[in-house]
């Protein structure tokens, strides 16, 4: 059993700090992956100060794991040794309820719902109905770690033609857009707007105009201009009142990645008849949303919950191929605190995404 | 130009009273109709009482309107004097933007958008782009009242097999409910649930119990259980916290028919993955709608509004083939601020109509 290295926090009011743990040797059907990259998700934020309430401290976060697989478990076939390969939200689910059966992992409807990378399981024992755990854990850790072990069918095969440090905030925020522009058929021609240009909707305005789609970023400030012009999107700051009328009734799916209370009225206007607002950054109660926009006609506002491991592969492929991916900035694991302070203050487009070899001279430094 | 006789409020806070007024004789296009009944709705108490803000006065409601062709004028070619009709909530609509000539005429996009049976046209012509009023008229008068002229085109034709009385309510009522359980698809076998069980509610129940599905209705007390097993469908009081948590992601369609603010929350937890929560009565802000519960299993909550001219037409015949109708209470229009009383304190499921016949007595007296 290795010992490894991560950074956790221990309350919700504590920085993240380095901790050293045992990870598990793997078993069969699980692959043992050095971490190489790992991007910081708003999410990551949210679970580390509690801010869903769920959380099981100590809390080491990260969930989108590039890395090279170390070892491998009994019967594994689908990846080797020195594989490049990446992880993201899920670890695993119950692979038996129909969500499950259909591919729709992150749906997961059993006992536990779905292992969640860190502070899984998503529902902890004490809220199951038999009180037992399904998958004998607590309290996951994630990527912020030199190592992880994962079960084989929840590893996705990265993609040569992408970085490794590229791809992996393609993990969460490259799936959770993408997922979303999918199961509402966004097709060449239509008018997408994405709702906030930070990590997520950065991804999102790139899948959406790779798969043709004519995209209008919606932004708090008129600074992010200049980066939607070399998208090739437009750009409308909200305060611009009379942008925000004239596109009313003119969007044929709009995707909002803002990662907190918002207020999606403004956007609903926007919606052509039938067309849906699907809400992806925020996972809490929104700013009240009036009935009478969606009645008029006949619009909907959707939930989508990051995206399946068929999915997952699906947008690392499409973005090997097009040639697109998040903008990043690397970052050593010693600058995480900082790095979080600056995505709360939501004036970062480009993703952060933490070296893990800064890690790995802590552990050889601790060893 | 015959005098006519209907009951109106002049201001938001006063009680409907007799008002007499001119009568346009039926132009071309359009017929002239003696209205013998007219359900009372919700939204004509909305209405009369200012409390969507825009309306004009006097007003005087009245959607659900069953009458007798009284006159036709030229080129009237789909109705003929004497035949019984009806007229739901929109006399006319642009005829030319793109949901008129998909036949969504509820929809309308023209510049007043489509002209309301009364209070209308929905977007007066001080708020449409031109300043001008696509139909030349500002504040039509409803079928409180004993004479209504109507575009043929947005004339309904009410089956043999149904009561004038008990078609009146389906024509708001009914066809708002039933275009929204047909737009999602319910089908033979669905689980349908039902929030709120007064007249839409009640309506909705029963058509969707017609089409097949397994239907449940959730009321605020225990008081309807008897009701609800009279129609042969289920019956939940939001009381009753364990069998609400139960139904935990069962329904595969949800439809609120909650006139005013309320709490969807519980309800899109009962939600099944992908299914939709639809909201038809309340065109307000609702209660804040907690994103975290339509992400989840990737769930919506839309809304909708009335039903095209086409699908008031087939839930008439959908009404007279099933045996189906709204339960009702016919009324002399003298008891019409009592009726709007009770049907604001919520305990009356069945639909009040009004028997013009006894305003047909105020306006030979009033001659």
């Amino acid at each position: 059993m290795p010992q490894a290295i991560g950074y956790a926090a221990k309350h919700s009011f504590s920085r993240l700090r380095p901790m050293t743990f045992q990870c598990d040797d793997p078993k069969a059907g699980e692959v043992e992956i050095e971490v190489l990259f790992c991007g910081v998700c708003h999410s990551d934020i949210h679970q580390a100060k509690n801010e869903w309430g769920n959380t099981v401290y100590p809390c080491m976060p990260g969930h989108e794991i590039v890395g090279r697989v170390a070892r491998v478990g009994g019967s594994v076939t689908r990846h080797k040794v020195g594989d490049v390969v990446g992880v993201g939200c899920m670890i695993d689910s119950c692979r038996a309820c129909e969500p499950c059966r259909a591919g729709e992992q992150q749906y997961c409807e059993g006992p536990n719902s779905w292992l969640a990378t860190y502070n899984g399981p998503m529902v902890p024992a004490a809220k199951s109905p038999d009180g037992q755990n399904h998958y004998g854990r607590d309290n996951t850790f994630g990527g912020y770690a030199t190592r992880i072990v994962v079960a084989e069918d929840f590893v996705l095969k990265i993609p040569a033609a992408l970085k490794p440090e590229v791809a992996a905030p393609i993990l969460c925020a490259g799936v959770t857009t993408y997922s979303p522009l999918r199961y509402w058929k966004v097709k060449a021609g239509d008018k997408v707007g994405v709702i906030g240009f930070g990590g997520l909707g950065d991804m999102a305005a790139k899948l959406a105009k790779a798969m043709g789609a004519e995209v209008t970023v919606f932004t708090r400030t008129e600074e992010k201009k200049k980066e939607a012009a070399r998208l090739g999107v437009s750009c409308v700051p909200e305060s611009d009142k009379d942008a925000m009328k004239a596109l009313k009734n003119s969007f044929d799916f709009m995707l909002s990645t803002v990662p907190e209370k918002h207020d999606v009225n403004p956007y609903v206007q926007m919606l052509k008849r039938n067309a849906t607002l699907a809400v992806v950054g925020a996972l809490e109660p929104l700013a009240p949303e009036n009935n009478m926009e969606r009645a008029m006609h006949r619009k909907s506002v959707a939930g989508s919950l990051i995206g399946s491991i068929a999915e997952t592969q699906e947008v690392l492929d499409f973005c090997a191929e097009h040639g697109i991916g998040p903008d990043i900035q690397v970052i050593p694991i010693q600058e995480i605190n900082d790095a979080y302070r600056k995505v709360e203050r939501g004036d970062v487009r480009f993703r952060y995404v933490i070296d893990i070899a800064s890690l790995r001279a802590e552990e050889v430094e601790a060893a």
